[in-house]
């Protein structure tokens, strides 16, 4: 209930359906489906139909596709080789929703949105490190370059936060895609989650772009098709928790175990006694202002990245070199 | 009083005598003074004297010296220099204690503890980066080789953490003191606050070592004069504040919300009611267990870590290498 | 001799007008002063005045200002502010010469060229780093949030290699420009010397912005006026030595030494009669054809970038947020 | 000629074979074997058997094996496992000569020596930074913590170089073996080749450690058995030319171009009529003071580098982690 009332961030459509959605699942205006895989992989697809299914989900329309692999963190072998084949065909999956065919002479420019210097926020541009980039090649040896007509024009970009550059990322991509007309653009940046859980373990990917508020970093503009002026793939990895958000949570674990306790009952009763607005003013009191410019995230996070960025660079390194 | 039979974690002795001196700041065995600079900033001595104070304060005997600025953390032209004279001066006044007079031909190996590749924790490391190395070149060439007999011979090490080495910071930094028999050691190291407020404008100085917890990385020995052979000085700054810390906060600001709340007495007293044993299980069951694992910093640490390891290398540097 | 007819790399215009100028110093249309300054450092200016003098010294019309500074590479008390101040004096004197008044509303974008993982080249990106980046400031809260009404708006960006991004930096700098508007580019890059002991030891400026060729990258595009459509600065300081330049310099070396040694006179006699061509296929039967693609650098590469990064952010910093 | 009275500088034992050896490749006390396998990799051993050898060496008695393979260098999907498999039969083979059986319970330190702030320097940092480290968790789970009997303790350790410690790689090494008490050290670093082609394309193992005036950084102390306390498994890849000999093949090239010219007979004549102290005197008035401190090193060195670290990181942890 009370996250209901309060603002709670999550840059996953997933999660917010989920909330929503409860357990039937269905919500007006949004088709929701899982498909789990055999070797441990789910996909699950939110599609956002409608006007009001937009504010709803407080999401544009479009298809919002998570692959969730939970043992994605774990160590093998490199970097989860599996999950970068998934990962590659849903992104030639989603190419004709973005008027192109896989088969076609495709050109792409890679953006990894995010911070290098923080290491949950660094995501993105470490992708562009791994990322296969053949467009200079192309354009001045042709494909026979690399003895296969299934490579795609592959260019990237790091764009750096507005911290470091004093420019809107939006800026900085728009300024390069008309210089450079790739078809399309395909973002790479760190999400936050809801559920600490997740982190680390979820691959989201939209065709709407990335909206505001998305990423560590708080993107105040939009980059999708109509602010770009191509289609924009949007691909993104929860790395973080909004501290705010560990902060909800425990008053809603708090409310969930006193309704639980039998020596808790009149407590729960008066504070369930209380109204919306009242409730909203205690929640205000509580959350320490400092928290609103922190982040959550695990010890741990170095080598996770470190992996992701292999495991997504290979994603989009094999949708766009090879046939499946 | 939750706060109090929670383990609370937190790296700074001050933040110990503020929760169990209260009002009064007076605790058995453990001195306390504090002064406040002209330039705004504060300097605050913790010195734990008894067996007794050990137990109390959860620390060994010994002087915890903590400077605050709340500025520290802002931009000026470069780092502070006012910040890291102060340092230099208490690390000056400290020698005597480890039984060294600063004007004696002093060897020092500095440690550069934590992770390289998690922004908060990169703190150590990079000290050790600026620091101003002089044990090769005064062992080939002697201190004339500086024009200046105050410099000391200054050694570093980056030993790295124990998922990166398989070894213990504690083996690593004995084994090269007995190679090269520095007089003292000075670890430098992230810490976790328990107050948000504090992160990245507070540095602590203690002539103990450094205790097991102590750090993002948890070190599971101490460094000290009996595990390392040689006096350590320890010099930290919080960088993270565990998430269990910011769950328990929340917990503490809802029952004094409740309290100042009249509509929430009969709550209040309901939650009062509760004994030590039922209070600490209703904790358990909030506390996400993924939350272990997790720490939470600000957005901007990259730029509080590169300015706070200037600050902090220069201090040193001036320690070792000028007269006041 | 030898060395005219083979066309070896230098990006200092000071280091050919030192070829060409000989002893005398004095080439048709082209104004050269040299002032020494009492701090040690000297200031040099190469002013090219004529397309006949474009040709000679194989460099667009404009001035070339070069800062020595025998003692730029070694260490002090940080990274010589004498020489960042110089540098600053440097810019707001061209300013006029690109049409503005340092006392205007200025608005300048800093490229970073060069690849920040091989260490010569890095220094472009990492002036980057230590940049006073505004321009998002003053576009929210306006100058008065620096409390100085002489901050200029600085944005900044790092556009990579096209090894890494498949694109020229023109076509990235060209875009971002189009977007942003700023009166003016400066780029900082890691150029190529002829003269070893010359290497990080000199700043070079001019107001013709950056040839093709230039930089440790070879550019393939310069980046002027007339390509990035508004004015461009242009800053380097020379990094590496091509390994062809070290080639050809010992062979010039060898017949100077047997002109001095009585013992072959009959050696360089014979030496001395072979005409061009044969000289020049001599040269290129020595060259290894593997050196085309390798450069020189001095060892101690990463003290000299960390130092030199600070030196020329701080350069500009000063030129565009203070009054001297 | 020249260069066999130069003291011409390469870490590789092949080259100086191939320089002494000539057409026959018999040298005496020396055993030579090459093998040529089907995928294309070259590798040979050099046997240095007698003290006598040792002299003519400049090298001490032991194995030291070359792994070449032209295509080392090129982009394939990663980093040439089919190397690494190599190079990890090579480590195996090598275990008993130092009294390990590769089916025992083996404990590793791996030394990753070189600078990392030094592009061509940083192979052995980087090699660590993607080793399987694994002896604290043998150390306190047992091994099966992986499910596989086959895995080795494994310690890792980037001492850094004397600039950034001031103290030497032997002191911190012998320090840390000391306390952690390995069965052997394994140091990967990178080395000075003669001749550039083989940069980037030729990894060298040996059983005797590494000695002085090895690698980029010029190590003044052996690491070996006798001083490090255990043995001592060296290996190497070329990344870096001397500057110093690429002007000294300039000048045998020169004198071979002259040999073959017949217009240059008499010139010839006179350069070969001088006597060693002649052409000794000749060659030092040639050398810049200069190139002593500097290197060659080809431009795409970053990903060389990067390309490197996995293949050697992987053939490391497959000799200690698998079955073959």
């Amino acid at each position: 209930m009370l996250e209901e009332n309060y603002p709670i961030r999550t840059d996953l459509a997933l999660e917010t359906q989920e909330r929503i959605g409860h357990g039937s699942g269905t919500i007006k205006g949004v088709d929701f489906s899982e498909n789990k895989l055999e070797n441990g992989i789910t996909i699950s697809t939110v599609h956002i139909l409608t006007r009001n299914a937009e504010k709803t989900m407080g999401r544009p329309r479009g298809y919002y596709i998570t692959i969730e692999a939970p043992d994605m963190i774990d160590n093998d072998e490199g970097y989860h080789r599996e999950i970068s084949v998934e990962l590659a065909k849903i992104i030639r999956k989603l190419l004709p929703d973005i008027g192109k065919e896989p088969d076609e002479n495709i050109s792409a420019l890679v953006v990894g949105l995010g911070n290098r210097a923080v290491t949950p926020d660094a995501l993105g541009p470490r992708v562009i490190d791994n990322m296969f980039i053949t467009r200079h090649i192309i354009k001045e040896y042709g494909k026979y370059a690399f003895g296969n007509e299934h490579v795609s024009k592959i260019s990237g970009i790091v764009p750096g936060v507005m911290a470091q550059t004093g420019m809107e990322c939006l800026e900085i991509v728009r300024g390069v895609v008309k210089e450079t007309h790739p078809d399309f653009v395909i973002t790479v940046d760190a999400l936050a989650a809801r559920n600490a859980k997740r982190l680390c373990r979820t691959i989201q990917l939209t065709d709407t772009g990335i909206t505001p508020g998305s990423g560590i970093g708080n993107h105040r503009h939009a980059l999708n098709r109509e602010s770009v002026g191509v289609p924009v793939l949007s691909l993104g990895v929860p790395t973080v928790v909004d501290a705010a958000t560990i902060v909800n949570d425990t008053m809603y674990n708090l409310i969930a175990a006193m309704n639980q306790s039998e020596a808790l009952g009149t407590l729960t009763d008066s504070l369930e006694s209380l109204d919306e607005a009242e409730k909203y003013e205690l929640i205000r009191e509580l959350l320490s202002p400092n928290l609103n410019a922190m982040f959550v995230t695990p010890k741990d996070i170095d080598e996770s990245i470190k992996r992701l960025s292999f495991t997504i660079s290979e994603g989009i390194n094999i949708a766009f070199s090879q046939q499946e």
